[in-house]
C-alpha cells in the first residue's frame, strides 16, 4: 500500500508542496510582521521629545502622571496654573475638580485657546466638599497622581526632579510640604511645622506628613480612600480640613513606614494675594490649625492608633540648580 | 467497678489532691518567673543611655557598626581620629588596618591611655596593599561597616545621620564623596566629579560612585569582594588606587541600581596637613585621576558591561543644624 502511495503523479505531488511552502511562508511573514509591530517602542532618553509621539497606554502609565487639582472661588489662578502645569514634563492629563456649585466651568475658555499639550477633564461637583478630589476618577490613567492646590505654583524643575524621586519611591507621597504631629505627656497629640519642639529622636527636627496639596502619590492610594470609616469621611465634612491628614494616616498604616519623602523645593510660590476674587483660602481661618490637631485625635481614635512614622530625610537634587551645590569645604 | 473507685477515703484523695494542685500551682509560677525574664527589654529611645548596658549580639550586630580604618605612616592622624571616632553614637568596634609594614603596632601606647569605650584592633599586614582594608575580618560582628580614610574627620553628627540613612538603604554604599563616569563619544570612559561635564539626564548633574573611604556599606560586600575575578585584584595592586570604584561596580552589579547614595555632609574635614610625617596621600599623585579613568574602563572589560548607574538623589537631616533649614519662601 506504501508503494502505491508513493507512485502518486509526480506533478501532482510537486503541486501540493509548492501551495503548501508557499502556505507556510506566507503564515510565517504575516507572524513575523505582527512581532514587529507589537515590539514597544524603544526611547533613547538622552535625545530630546522634539515631537510628542503617541504613546501605548502601558507606557504612560508608568512614565507619566496626572495632575488632580481642586478649585474654589479662584478661577482666574486656575486658568494662570493650568497654562503653566499643562506645559510640564511627563504629563499626561489634567483632572479639574470643579467645586464651583451652580456654575459653568470654563471649557468654552478652554477650548476656544487650544490647542492644548495635553487633555484636560472637568469634574463637575454636587456639593462643595474638601474631600471631591480624593476620589477614583476614572479618567486617571496612570500609576502616579500629581496633587495640587489651585493657588500653588511649583516650578517644572522641582516637578520633574520630584517625579523621578517619587518612581523611586511609589508607595510614599512625595512632596514639598513636611509637617509633623508631636505627643504631650497627656498622651493628646498636637500637629504642626518646625515652630514645635523636636521629637526629640537626636539632632534635628523630623516630620510625619507631607501634605497632598503639593506632592505625588501612588493612584491606588484614592482606591483605598474610597474603603476608609465612614467616621473619616464625616471628619472630614465636619472640618472641611484635614483630608491630608487622613491621606497620610492611610498611607502610614498601608506601609508601616513614614508616609511621605519630603523633596525640598527650589521654587514654590503661593498666589493667593493674586487672586481677583478677594477669596484667600482655607488655612486663613482662625481655627484652621486647631482643627488639624483635633482632627490627628480623631483620626487616632478612628484607626485605634497612631500609625504616623517620623522622618528627617530631606531631598534634594545633586548639582542644580548650582552644579556644584554638593561641594564641601574639605 | 466505678463505684467501689469512688469509695476510697476521702482523706487520701484529699491529701493527693492537695499536692497535685500544688505542683500545679508551683509549676505555673515557675513557668511565669521563666517568661518575665526572657522578656525583651522594651528601651525607650527617648531617654538619654546614662550607663551603656551590655547588649546581647543580635541586637548589636543590627543597631551598630564597625569602623574599619587603613592606615599607612600617618600614625599621628590616626590616634587623633581614634579619639574622635571611638566616641560616635553606636559604634560598635574599631578594626585598624597596619599598612606600615615591620613597624609595632601603638597598642602599648593605646592600652596605657584607656580604658576605652570600644574595643580596638590593629591588624598587622605583611603587604602594604590599599586592597588590605576589604578582607573580611572575622572580627567583624555587624552588618554595618564605616570605612574611613586615616586622614578624613567627620563629624559625629554627620555620622549619626548618615548610619540612619543606611538603615533604611543598606543595600548601598552610603557616603559623603560622590564621583562619577561620563561616556564619550569614542566608547571610553573618564572618571571625575562635578567639573567633568553632566552625564546630560535633564536637569543638573549626576553621581555614579560614592567613595568608600568615608561610606557605610554592609559587611556582606566585604565577603563578595572576596569572590572577584583575578584580575581585579591585580588592577588594584597594580595602581594601588581604584579599590573604591571596584567596590561600586560590585555593588552596582549586584543590586541593578544606583551603587551609592550621597549625604551631603555638614562637617567633613581633611586632616592632611595636620600630619608630622611629611607624608599626602595617594591622590595627589600626578597620575592620580588618570589612573581612575583607566581604572573604570579596565573594570568595564572585567566585568564586560558598564554596571554603574546615576543618581541625583542628594540628602541631607532635615531641620539640622539649623531646625528650619528645610524653610522655602512661599
Amino acid at each position: 500500500r506504501y508503494f502505491h502511495f508513493c507512485k502518486l503523479p509526480g506533478r501532482v505531488m510537486g503541486i501540493r508542496l509548492l501551495r503548501f511552502t508557499s502556505v507556510v511562508i506566507i503564515v510565517l511573514l504575516l507572524v513575523a510582521g505582527a512581532l514587529t509591530a507589537l515590539l514597544p517602542n524603544i526611547k533613547d532618553d538622552k535625545m530630546p521629545n522634539l515631537r510628542r509621539e503617541p504613546k501605548t497606554q502601558s507606557q504612560s502609565a508608568l512614565d507619566s502622571f496626572t495632575l488632580i487639582m481642586q478649585t474654589y472661588n479662584r478661577t482666574d489662578l486656575l486658568l494662570k496654573l493650568l497654562n503653566h502645569y499643562q506645559a510640564i514634563p511627563h504629563l499626561h492629563k489634567v483632572i479639574v475638580v470643579w467645586n464651583n456649585i451652580g456654575e459653568k466651568i470654563p471649557e468654552e475658555v478652554w477650548n476656544s485657546l487650544g490647542p492644548h499639550p495635553v487633555p484636560v477633564v472637568f469634574k463637575v461637583q454636587t456639593v462643595n466638599r474638601m474631600r471631591n478630589r480624593l476620589q477614583n476618577f476614572p479618567e486617571l490613567e496612570t500609576k502616579a497622581v500629581l496633587m495640587m492646590d489651585d493657588d500653588t505654583l511649583v516650578s517644572a524643575h522641582d516637578l520633574a526632579f520630584a517625579f523621578s524621586v517619587w518612581q523611586q519611591f511609589p508607595e510614599h507621597i512625595v512632596g514639598f510640604v513636611p509637617r509633623k504631629h508631636i505627643s504631650t505627656p497627656s498622651g493628646i497629640y498636637s500637629y504642626g511645622s518646625f515652630e514645635l519642639q523636636n521629637p526629640g529622636f537626636g539632632n534635628g527636627d523630623q516630620y510625619s506628613m507631607v501634605l497632598i496639596g503639593a506632592a505625588f502619590f501612588h493612584s491606588g492610594y484614592l482606591e483605598d480612600f474610597q474603603r476608609q470609616p465612614e467616621a473619616v469621611y464625616a471628619l472630614i465634612d465636619e472640618t472641611q480640613n484635614c483630608d491630608d491628614i487622613a491621606m497620610n494616616f492611610l498611607v502610614a498604616k498601608h506601609t508601616g513606614k513614614p508616609s511621605g519623602v519630603f523633596v525640598k523645593p527650589v521654587d514654590i510660590r503661593n498666589l493667593e494675594k493674586d487672586t481677583n476674587s478677594g477669596y484667600s483660602g482655607m488655612w486663613h481661618r482662625a481655627e484652621h490649625l486647631l482643627q488639624r490637631s483635633y482632627c490627628v485625635n480623631k483620626l487616632v481614635n478612628i484607626y485605634e492608633g497612631m500609625p504616623l512614622k517620623y522622618s528627617n530625610i530631606m531631598i534634594s537634587q545633586f548639582g542644580f540648580p548650582n552644579y556644584a551645590n554638593h561641594k564641601s569645604k574639605m
